[in-house]
């Protein structure tokens, strides 16, 4: 079985994301969408949303590293719902390796030309209650 | 705070859900929008939805109640990602009252006159993955 093509997509985005490669990556995003960068705080439109990358980047110091797991795939009326397994190791602030995973929530538009677009990246999926509690 | 006006729309749903009123729910829907019946069964189209939610109603025999809880809203580039606590009470196939909690995924599209149409309906959120394993 043929893969989606937004998981080529996502990839792409990761090795972006690994490179620093942000031009790259924000050809992904669609102009006005939205990143959630932490519960309770999200940023809208692309020169924000890079902004944001360029700070989660420093912030881990290029030790991040992010695997996708499992990913389903669910199309609807021009919209796709994307739940990806996402692993991430990195260093904490001891400078031990931490591996934690997510399960994340993207939601993807397709473009006439045929091109998915992200329009909403949540890589904290349904966890977003817990902060609500 | 105003409640999101999505909020309004799923309130709505349910109402009709409840109300066997199918004519009234299938507004919400985009033509072409998805429905996630159960893990691995997704149906297309406001026809298969409209009898997806009729087969629904039979299986339950009309005791099926749904409660929101907790809502997120994360809007970007015209569509809307909600997340969203739902508590389902029925009975089961002894007669026993059932209550059971699930976490929500719905996209939504923003219209050109403003109504939220929804796109894709996975009221199984994250927990999709969990079939695959």
């Amino acid at each position: 079985m043929c893969p989606h093509p937004i998981r080529q997509v996502i990839e792409s985005c990761d090795s972006a994301i690994s490179a620093k490669d942000f031009d790259s990556l924000m050809q992904h995003y669609a102009e006005d969408a939205a990143l959630v960068v932490k519960p309770g705080m999200v940023v809208k439109g692309k020169n924000n949303i890079r902004k944001a990358f360029i700070a989660i980047a420093d912030y881990f110091q290029g030790e991040l590293v992010v695997e996708q797991g499992e990913m389903q795939v669910i199309e609807g009326a021009g919209n796709a719902l994307v739940i990806m397994e996402t692993l991430l190791h990195f260093l904490d602030e001891q400078g031990d390796s931490v591996e934690t995973t997510r399960r994340a929530t993207y939601v993807f538009r397709q473009e006439p030309d045929g091109r998915w677009l992200c329009t909403i990246d949540n890589s904290y999926g349904t966890s977003l209650l817990d902060s609500d509690a």
